[in-house]
Order: C-alpha cells, then sequence, then structure tokens
C-alpha cells in the first residue's frame, strides 16, 4: 500500500489519501475554489454503471496544488464494484481495458511487465499480487507458440516482488533489477490505496501515467518507479481498500462537528477553539488517543477477502484485454479463474 | 463474531463491547461509582507479564447493571500477546490452563467438545477455528491407542461449524445437534469478540462460564450456547479483535472532546449540546455518516494475520495442558504446529 | 476421500476403485464376459466434448458382481474437465444439472442440504469442501426475502463436516445429526474418490443415487449416509482425484508385461509364476516393496490445485441450477467466484 | 523442483535424481563397483536421530561418473523429519546449522541472499518460498537497529521469485538481477528435489555448495546458479518431495520382478528380454502406457502439507543459527511461527 508522502507533501495533505479525485476535493477545500484549481483540467463522465474523472494535472503549479506529480489521473468509481454483479463487472473491464491503452502508446509485440506491488500476507494490501496471479504471462512461452496464436499475444512477465518488510530489500530494486534485465517496453504496476473515506473503499479503481512509489516505509527511501527512473512508462493502477483509523476518526469528526454546529450558537468558544486548530494538530490529537499502535490500525470491510478477490479479477480483465491483442471481452474469466 | 445484544441490553450498553471489564468501566460510569458496583466481585492480579482481572456477577442486580449473565469473567491483559514473545506467552499459556481448569469441574476420562465459532474466510474471525486446528483431537482414537498413552490423554473432538452466511445453518443448532449426538461433559467454545477500546485489540483474553451466543444476526433468533441449553457446562473463551469503525470514531470523539473541554470554558452552549446527546443518538449519527456500509466496517491492525495465528497458538495450548491428563508445559507446540 | 470396503468386497475388488465404471471393467474381466454382467444395464452416450455413461444394477446378483449397491452411476467422462475450457464447461454444467435432477425427485420448495466430504488441508481431498463453498445458500434467508426473489430459490444449506482425523467424530454422525435437526427433502454429498488408472484423474466426474461411505478409516466402523440410514434420498457426487501409488504400479506393470509376453515365447516358466500369482498377493508384493508408508502415497498431477478449483467450480455450478428454481444457465459463475 | 537434466547426462541417469547419495547407488550399480567410485570419496555418520552422508565429487572423473559437477554433497536422512517430533528435529536443526557453516566461510558483516526457489501454489513444491517466509531478514533493518542487537544479526535479505510458468522469466534471470544489485557475499538457495525412491520423500535434507539449477523445463535453457556464472558462492538445500510417477513403476518394477526372479528359472527367455532392454527404453514403455500426462503426475504422501511445514520449519531454523552471529539454539522458532 502505497500513501502521499507526509514528509515533502504540502502540509495540508497530512492527511493521507492516494486519490487524485480525492486530493482535488482537499485541494479546492484549501483554496476555497469550489469549481477550478490553476494547472488542472478535469473531466467527467456519468453513466449508470460507473462515474469516471479525468483529472489532468498539467503545470507545476497545479502539481503544487494538488500535492501530485503531473499527469494523467482516471478514476472509475462505482457501488457495484463491491457487489457480485458480473453484467456491470463486464462493462467496467471495458471501459478500464480502454482507458489503459489511453494512457501509453504501445505497438503490438514488445515486452511488458506487470508488477503486483503489496503484502500477500495482509488481506487488503494483497490486491497487486492477487492480479499479477491472473495476468496471461506469455513471454516464457514466444519461442514454443504455433503462429497463429503467437500473434494475438505479445510478451508478458508479471512478478509480485514483496514487501520490504518480507524481503529485505526495497520494492523499487527489485522492479529496477527486472526492468533493467528485461527491457520491457512498459510497466503496469498495481496497488492497493490508502482512501479519506470509508465509502471509497474498494468502490474506485485509480488509473495514472505519472508513476508509483511502493511502499509506505518509515525512512522514506522510496524509490519512486516512473518514466523517469526506469526509462519506461510506467501505468499505475491502484484501488483504496482501506482508511486509517485516525483518517476515519479525524473526517467523520470534522462532519459530526459540523451538522452539531449548525444547531448551536456560531461563535462559541468551542467552536472557536476547534476551528484554531491545525488539521496537522488535530490529527496528531486523535492519533495520540487511539494510541502507539494507531499507525497499524486500519478500517475495512468485513468482506474483505471476497471484494478484494473479486476487484482482482476486474482489473487481471482489463489488463490481459488491453494488452494482448487478441484477447477480447469474450475471453474474461478464461485466465483468471 | 458475537456482540452483546443491544435490542435487550439497557440503553447504556447500545455500544458492544463483548469484554466483561469494559461492560464493567461502562456500568461504573452510568452509576457514576468509582469502585463498587453492587452484585459484582471483582479480584485482580497484577504481575510483569500480564494483568488478570476476576469479574464475579453474582446477583440479578449485578446482571442487570453488567448487561451480562451471572457467572465468572477473567481477562488477561497483556501488550506482549501482540508481540513474538515465545518466553512471556509461555507464562500466559500455565496462567491460561489453570485458569480454564478453575471454571469448570471435569474428570480425566468423559469426552470434551471443542469449538471454534467464526468465519475463517475473514481472518479477525477466523481466531476459533484456528484453535481448533491446533488442539490435540483424541476421541476416535481412543480404541487404537496403547494402553500407556491413553491414560494420558482424554477423549477429546473439536468441530469449526462455521457461520450462518456460509452455512444456512445457526451455529447454535449445529452444536447442539452434535452435542446431542457424543454427549460430551463440558463444550468449551473460543471466538472473536469486538472491543471498544483499539488499544484492547489482541491484548485480551477472556475466558467465563456463562455460555456463548455465536453469530451476531439481525434477526437476533440467535440460540445460546449455556449450560441452560446444552445440558453441560460452557467454558468461553474470546479474544477482541476487532472494534466496529462506529464505536471507534464515538469514543474517540468522546475522549478528544472531553479534553478539549478542559481547556475551553465548561457550560458552553455546544458542551451543553452534545451533553444532552443520548449515547445512542449520538452512536447513529456517526453510523448515519460513516454511512450504509457501516456495519460492515471494523477496525483491526495490520499484522492481524501473524497475531491470530499467534493467539490461536497460545489458547490451543492452554488448552490440551488443562484438558489432557498428561499434556504438560513441556508438550508447548508439540500439537500446535 | 472413500474407497471400496475391501474387507467385505469380494477378492477380485481388492484394488480400490470408487468408479462404477473401473468396478465394470473389473467384473468383466474376472467374468469373461466381454459385453453384459447379469443385472448390470449400462446406456452410453457419445458426445464430441463428454461420454456418458450411465450403469444400473438392478439386482442383488449384479451387485455382487461389481461390488456396489444397487443403484444408478452416471459418470461424466471428458479430457476437457481438466483443461481451462469454458465453453465445454458449460455444456458439461448443463448435462451435469439435468442428471442430477434425474436422480431424485423433489418439488420446489422443500429443503436440500449439501455436503462437502472430505479433508480441506489435503488438496485433492479438499473437492467436497471447495464445492460447498460455492454453493448459493439461502436457508437462512428465506424469512427477509422479498417475495420474488423467495420464489426463484428454494432453502438450501451446505457443510463441510472435515474428516475424522481432523474432528474426532465420524463424519457420518456430524451429517446425520445435521440431517435430524434440519429435515431436508435430500442430501447431496461431494466426495474426491480414487481411481484405478492415473488417466482417469481429473477426468470424470460419477452421480450415483446409492448413497456415500465417507473416510476410509481402518477401524471400518463408517456409517453409511444412504436413504436406509438417514430416510431422506442421498445423490453422490464424486470425481477421481488420485491413483493409490501400489495401484498406479501393480496395473501399470500388469499391462507392461502384458506388452511384453506378446513379443517373447509364451508358457515361459515366468509368465506362469506371475499367471498363478492372485491379484490380492501381486499388490501385497508391491505394497511390501513399496515401503511402510505406501497407503499413505498418491498420484496426483502438478497443477492438481488448479484443476480441482476448476471441478468445485463445475459441480457447484450444476448443483445451484440443478437444486434453485430460478437460477439457470445464465447464472454460471455468479454464486461460484 | 529440479531434476537432473536428462539429455546432457549419461545414458544411465536417465531416471531423474536431484540427490547425490542416489546418483552414488547408480553410479556404483552401473559400474558394478560395490564400495567405491574414482575420484568420489564418501564419509558417513551414524547417529541414533540421523544418518549423515558425506559425497565429495573431487575429480572430473567422478563428475563424469556421478553426473554431478564437483564439490560437496552432504545429506541427512532421518525417518523423523516426517514425524512431530520436536526433540528429533533440534538435533538437526544442530547438525544443518554447523554443515551449512562449514560449506562456506562467511565473515559476519556482509550481506547474504536467501532464494526460495518453487511454485507456491504446488505443495510439495513451496517448500523453497516457505523457508523464505520464516528466515529472520534484517537487510532493511540496518539503519535502525540499536547498537547491540545490530551486532547479533547480520544483513539478510531473502526471496521468492516464483517459477517461470507464472511469471515469464527464467528463475536464474531474476536472481541474478537481484545479485547484481544487492551484491551479497552469499547466496542460500532452497528448492524442493525429486527423489527416485518413494521411502525418500520428505524423509533426507541435501546440502551442497555446487549450484544449483532451477526449473526443470523442457527447453533447458535454465540458467545455473553457481560461483561461476553469480560470482559468489553458493549453497544449495534441497529435500525430496516427490518421485515422478514412471520412475516410481520403474523402480519398483525392477525390484519386484528381481525378486520373482529368484524364485523362477534364471534364463529363460523373458528374463533375457528384460535384462536386454535398456534403461532409457524401459523408462519410455511405462511413461507411454501412463500415458500424455504421466510428465505432469507425481507421487507424495497424503500429509505432504503438514511435512512440508515442518521441514521448512527445520531448514529456516538452521539457516537463521547458521548465519546470524546472535542466534542460537535456544531461538528456535522464535523468528519461523
Amino acid at each position: 500500500m502505497y500513501q502521499t508522502d507526509r514528509k515533502n507533501a504540502p502540509n495540508y495533505f497530512s492527511i493521507r489519501t492516494d486519490l487524485a479525485i480525492e486530493a482535488r476535493e482537499l485541494a479546492q477545500q484549501e483554496a476555497r475554489q469550489a469549481d477550478h484549481l490553476e494547472g488542472v483540467a478535469v473531466k467527467t463522465e456519468e453513466n449508470p454503471d460507473y462515474f469516471l474523472t479525468h483529472v489532468e494535472i498539467h503545470s507545476e503549479k497545479g502539481s503544487r496544488l494538488m500535492g501530485k506529480p503531473m499527469g494523467n489521473y482516471i478514476t472509475l468509481e462505482a457501488e457495484k464494484l463491491k457487489e457480485n454483479d458480473a453484467e456491470c463487472h463486464e462493462k467496467i473491464i471495458k471501459v478500464l481495458a480502454e482507458n489503459i491503452r489511453s494512457l501509453a502508446q504501445f505497438d503490438e509485440e514488445s515486452c511488458i511487465l506487470v508488477a503486483g506491488l503489496g503484502n500477500w500476507n495482509i488481506t487488503p494490501d494483497a490486491l497487486g499480487p492477487k492480479v499479477v496471479s491472473k495476468i496471461l504471462v506469455t513471454r516464457h512461452l514466444q519461442e514454443t507458440l504455433p503462429e497463429e496464436i503467437e500473434e494475438t499475444v505479445r510478451p508478458v512477465a508479471a512478478v509480485s516482488p514483496g514487501v520490504m518488510g518480507i524481503t529485505g530489500i526495497e520494492t523499487g530494486e527489485i522492479i529496477k533489477g527486472i526492468v533493467e534485465r528485461l527491457q520491457p517496453s512498459l510497466l503496469i504496476a498495481i496497488d492497493a490505496l490508502a482512501a479519506r473515506r470509508s465509502n471509497r473503499i474498494n468502490a474506485a479503481i485509480q488509473l495514472s501515467d505519472t508513476g508509483i512509489s511502493p511502499g509506505a516505509g518509515v525512512g522514506n527511501k522510496r524509490m519512486m518507479l516512473d518514466q523517469e527512473s526506469l526509462g519506461i512508462p510506467v501505468i499505475a493502477i491502484g484501488v483504496p481498500t482501506v482508511v486509517d483509523a485516525a483518517t476515519l476518526v479525524n473526517d467523520t469528526m470534522d462532519r459530526i462537528l459540523g451538522e452539531m454546529m449548525q444547531q448551536t450558537e456560531k461563535g462559541s468558544a468551542f467552536f472557536q477553539t476547534l476551528q484554531s486548530l491545525e488539521q496537522e494538530e488535530k490529527y496528531q490529537m486523535i492519533a495520540d488517543i487511539l494510541g502507539p499502535y494507531t499507525g497499524n490500525m486500519f478500517v475495512t470491510p468485513k468482506e474483505v477477502d471476497a471484494v478484494v478477490d473479486r476487484l482482482a479479477n476486474i482489473i487481471a480483465n482489463s489488463i490481459n484485454i488491453a494488452i494482448h491483442p487478441g484477447v477480447t471481452m469474450d475471453d474474461i474469466n478464461k485466465y483468471t479463474f
């Protein structure tokens, strides 16, 4: 699970979100700009089954305001992602496959590396490795495949490098080592994300072309995986699978107090006290009360195992369709069982 | 995971806790009695490695105040339960084994049934099934064991019946069916619990002789597993492995506001508003804000898989030692690998 | 995994098979009757995707010859069961659903119990529990379902009782206890089988209406699960997932020697020696050479995990379609994810 | 699982074994030398709990005779490896740790890489990944550890790269990429092996300093992991967890026919036919009879899951003790839970 780098981000991003749509909400709130942020272009598309938001950060100023690198962020939101609705999921697979293809130019023959980031021992962090286990891997078959099949699949390799606590090695180092040996033309990296709002958990999928920074890490030595560090384009695919406990408390309290304020006399001493608190201070107060294990606590739904399995299936199908010339909507679930 | 029955409990227990020590805190708070509750006797024992609290509810009045059935509740608290400290865990296994034996008289020959309640697909709810997988099961071997070994083990059977959502059958029905056929002299039931405070997660083990009510269940038709319903004594063993998200927000907010109150003028309108809110109302407000999936959200630590494995190991060792005449502290981990 | 009871079966069935089609081959061989066995009616149906054999044992004589109880045995054979061929599997699901319905009369409203026999810790024996995890379980929802949905599903409960080595309780006892409490109108029991030939592994599915005898068991106290013992009809569904090692050696040796015999002079002393060996003796010789762990050794394909998952999916889909009035071929994989 | 390269090995090694002690048996048989092979030195050590064989291949001639690279092969055999005997396993851990240290000089500070080869989805092939999950990994902690602890542990990294069928990348490529980036001073690689005899399954552990060739692979492009290819010493640790089905049939048939020959007139035509068959031909005949899936079939014991878990625990403990200066026999199971 990666998370916004709190050290380097502007102060108001102290509360973690990996989602561009949440970063935008926060930035708008901070900038008291309801509609527009400079350097940030937003397009939305509504559909009975899902809601699509394309955020493009196209200037340094926009990047600073958003606390995120310049580039494209496409978020698909759908309550039905949490449910077992095969028909709706087919539509989502189709739109995801199209959007994956829109984020990078790639010919039909070069090798693509798919990397599943995260810890397979922690259910909500196992999304990446689960996607990887459902990718149609073909790089090792290229010489033995009959020609008619060879044209329908490109060479694809897929790895789940594990997290630093398991391997003792930064994820980025392993990925970089493999990229250097394989020389793929594209890296697709899948990771579980942290959201701010519990209602976003497992209800959104974010695609971006701005790279990914695997592993939270205390020391912050994390190696960014992006075009600059790897020399190849990187498509990151993420799903918010948890909210950290302190963030949940903070946001819920803000909202509940907001509602209560409306019912009581404004300007009371308490209201002032609360208003005068910096977000950072308030978050720290909550974290202190939650105790030393807080950083370690997250909020997740009971049925997280089943939902992460389904999400991994949706994402793996959309990747398989996006990258293999001959894999189509008719092949859904053929390689992801 | 079971939880206090909110329908039948007095109003002030609306926020769920399965732990007698937390129920006592709440009851004392409500009754504004710092030291004593009528009908409730408390003994504590401090130790460098753990803290032991024996709560005995010995009257109807005490049961009403506590919102729990009459009987004995023994809670062992230890921060080190969360850590990989083999030496400390050995001490805990020893004291748990002694306390299990203190909760029921049993001869050395009759059969004991161990039941692991909970859902094996949900990590923090898998404690019971994991304990069961480590129990030294012997009932089927009684006729084939050599005599010298036969004297060291009693007949023990063990089942993990699964939860109603998986089987379509109330857990209590399955257990009752098995008890009727096997006629054991004692049921030991293990279940994951819900706590109120995040710092209690995976840091306490509760033993009781008052029975257990498996499965939360909306319809509340749950069958109580106790001496009355089964005709045999029941020892329940539970560990709080989660806090539900709304409870966490509620309690943290209470504490943070409490601290903030001290710093601002008392008697403000806001303070009054807050004071005047019934706990039930406030909980409902939070639940509404958290949205329709709230009931489904829980807070749990990242390393929950490893911690639940370790807790299952500790509990299984203590049960094996408590119930088999010839299994001793020298046999720790021999049957629980 | 169950297996033919070697103690009570006629001598020539000493080498284990759970498949009626293999029992028939053996019986024909023994009786030197190529086409017909008294009391045994056979119908076959060939299809590009599968081969269907309906064996009906309709007399005591037939039962003795076959070493199996009177009744119907339907076996579907398909090499493609081992492969990931969604289209072919759909056809198989359809024909299985029809044949399940042909084996028992059941109205649309009474409760059905599905039982997954076998040990979930041993991959090739985990078929039953895996099927159960994919059954659409509805018994607990009957009161809360909206009427229009209620009519499309019947009450279904499903359990995986575990094996005697895990629970200390005979599987039959647990099933019987549950049947007594639930009073279902039908039991469907799924189990992994042992085959004689390695090429049948994971390539056949057998349905029968003659009951099932879970667990091999040294003591042979096994409780038969059938109409007689339970008072309700029983449909057994099984897949051969292993061959025991000694059987594999025995059969392969028979065949290789057979071929070698053809090339050398008949009537040699060696040939006579071999001919004079009883099957039982030969099997014992092999078992002795394989050593004390032989009984414990089985032959299984490398990809057994994936194949058992797929088989469980096929069987669960066919059961869901067979028993729920409103579940159709359009709902394939909807409940089995 | 790796296996002797059948293409390049001398003809008489056509039947696969990864164990030096089995290669020696075969070579002696072939050379009709009961005691001694040129260029091969053998030392044995008997002990109530285990049997230790040290095979040193010290000349090119010895290497050719054995079909294995020059170097040291230490094999520990113990029936109790299959059982849950904690006391005996402690002794084995001790002797393994000493022998691991004897196979490579290493200072106390340089980094060691541990690699778990094999496929985690196939139980008997999951030994390597399971060992890795129990290694005390410290490389990422070196800067944050307090000095007194830092001296007790060396930097250790650990990876389970997966097999080519999963990743599309040769295991050797991934390992080589990581070795190049990390520059460790030693590689310890753990893999499951194939044995010839079913009674050796899970009953032997082989250590060697001659490198390892991960993945069987038809194409035989496999990259050897050894001092030559990696530039650092390599310790290979392996356990035979399977016998391939055709090998089992072949060897058992040889032995059963051997016994039968003794009882019948020697020199019969049949005996001659059999004698005249090349091993290679006979193996092929068996493989043909077993059918197209034979290469895919293996023989393994029922309780393989539990045994592989125990073996992984023994090996991981012995590695942790061998490589970390401050980890001793008192820390057994402390890091391997």
